[in-house]
């Protein structure tokens, strides 16, 4: 049956084409919100140089692991980190039952936004707030009000739900590298738990990538059904020194590619980086007062920027010029 | 150029040809080494019901995640821990440079192998081992040792090594989860560091899908190079109630699908099954002393199987009969 074979033969010339000519567009800019220059080339030179068979440079897929601090370097983490505002509008929302918390001055001061007192109030503060806002409830709970915040919770400048004020640039790289057989890895200060709930929704990660602070947890039965009780207390800090250690008890290996944007970063990015024979750090620089915030020396929040700065050159670190390298900041709203 | 195009669409008419033939020659019989019964037959039930397209237990590949319990469920237990001979030979190479140890009972008895003594020095004790052979090194240096251990050590009763002496069915289980887009996790009482050296070489599993018990490690810089340093003392134990918090922690979702063997594996087969609209739990049951061991009320290890037992039948988890279940215990050494 020629005929038939030659249709056949057509069909499949007209399906490769199809795989050519697609591949090579999708190759054409994959990183659209970045301003041409020598940052937006960096990024691009490095996934080819290790995508490109033969090359000394070339890792393989399997060993294709890039990590990515959450807030400020793919959302913003100003005025406050956003699952610090989830923890405020939850303590609001539970202040009713309990009148005990009239007696607890953080707790007051989180109730009345008084930021300042909260960060006097430091990190033993913060883990009342979180204890107060996220525990003694089961894990199913806990994602159920996590949810429930995320549908309606809006950002005080933005105006957009918080959920939709990723970086349009980072999630072009995020893609960038997946289409590149990278697999990207979240590694943040933030609650594992909290992030987990929207991670493949917002940024295409499933849960299992990501690495966060982890609180306690604990497993029991309850009327014949098993739960996991999420209890007061933090039994792991994702930050700092913290970040080495997260990506080792997680992921068990050294990523090559470190994303970050504070010197909550610089382990990490120390980590990914120093005596590797290939491997890509970036720091996200704030500089845009205009369309999102300038920080780095005297930051109001946690994103202090000082000594992974002044390492960035020595070490070969690309630092993002938020101003300059973004054409667009943030993601088109959902 | 027609004659080309014929040539094309032959060579393409063979490469579909194949194809289709190897997908239905492997789906022949997915697990040869177990027996023909109900035991092998539930586990083939299983897949088919989560794979079949339309049907009411069709589970999206996204969240079909398989969790495998190491020791006794994947390879022996007996007469130690695989872990626990690494540690002992270790002690043994170290013993000369820590005259030291000569006045520590427990790690007296570790080197004279005298196992009753190191059972009744109870948890502390293992610890106390752990920390002696394990620990004040850098993760790259362990596990190097690891590695090394791995390459000559030999199973007193089997005189092979210990890498060789995975259980050849629950390899073909775990072979055929993955051909139908599972991912497979091993959620161990060992040491995540100590499994991940080697997981993927032996069970095909990468190192981030590896959650065991887990040690105190610090960040640090020596000499500008960035290590991490395993420090004494345990920060997580993976069993027991701690296997669902570990799956928790790291997975950060359920699995659909538990392989156990023990008390150890629990509750992490409650977190697993229990009030699941589609689930799988099975207990591998040692009943074949002379090809391997049996065991269940009264161990000599570690692998007690007393309250799954109990549980099983009310809970539909399978019971594995290793003697009359599986055709070959062991798999070709490599």
């Amino acid at each position: 049956m020629p005929t038939f074979r030659l249709k056949l033969a057509t069909l499949f010339a007209i399906l490769l084409h199809g795989l050519f000519v697609s591949s090579a567009f999708s190759q054409d800019d994959p990183l659209p919100s970045w301003n041409d220059g020598p940052t937006k080339s960096a990024i691009i030179e490095f996934v080819e140089s290790v995508t490109r068979e033969g090359s000394p440079t070339f890792v393989r897929p399997i060993n294709r692991i890039a990590v990515f601090d959450n807030d400020g370097t793919l959302w913003p983490e100003d005025p406050i980190p956003f699952q610090l505002a989830f923890a405020l509008d939850e303590l609001k929302r539970l202040a009713p039952s309990h009148p005990e918390w009239k007696n607890n001055p953080v707790l007051q001061a989180g109730l009345n936004d008084d930021i300042p007192t909260l960060l006097t109030s430091g990190e033993k503060g913060l883990i009342e707030i979180l204890d107060a806002s996220h525990t003694k409830i089961t894990t199913t709970e806990f994602d159920k009000r996590v949810q429930n915040w995320s549908r309606t919770a809006k950002h005080p400048r933005f105006k957009r739900r918080y959920l939709d004020l990723t970086y349009q640039p980072m999630q072009e790289v995020l893609r960038y590298l997946r289409a590149n057989k990278f697999k990207t890895w979240i590694v943040s200060g933030g609650g594992a738990d909290f992030m987990r709930v929207w991670s493949r929704r917002v940024y295409g990660i499933p849960p299992e990538q990501v690495i966060g602070s982890v609180g306690n947890t604990k497993f029991g039965m309850q009327e014949g059904l098993p739960v996991l009780i999420k209890e007061p207390g933090v039994s792991f800090v994702d930050d700092k020194t913290g970040k080495p250690v997260g990506i080792h008890r997680q992921l068990g290996r050294r990523p090559i590619a470190a994303f970050g944007n504070s010197d909550g970063d610089l382990e990490m990015l120390q980590w990914t980086t120093i005596e590797r024979k290939t491997s890509f750090g970036l720091i996200v620089h704030h500089t845009d007062a205009v369309r999102e915030y300038a920080y780095d020396a005297h930051p109001k929040s946690s994103g202090k920027l000082v000594k992974a700065l002044e390492q960035a050159k020595g070490n070969g670190w690309v630092v993002v010029d938020m101003k300059n390298d973004w054409a667009t900041i943030f993601s088109p709203e959902k």
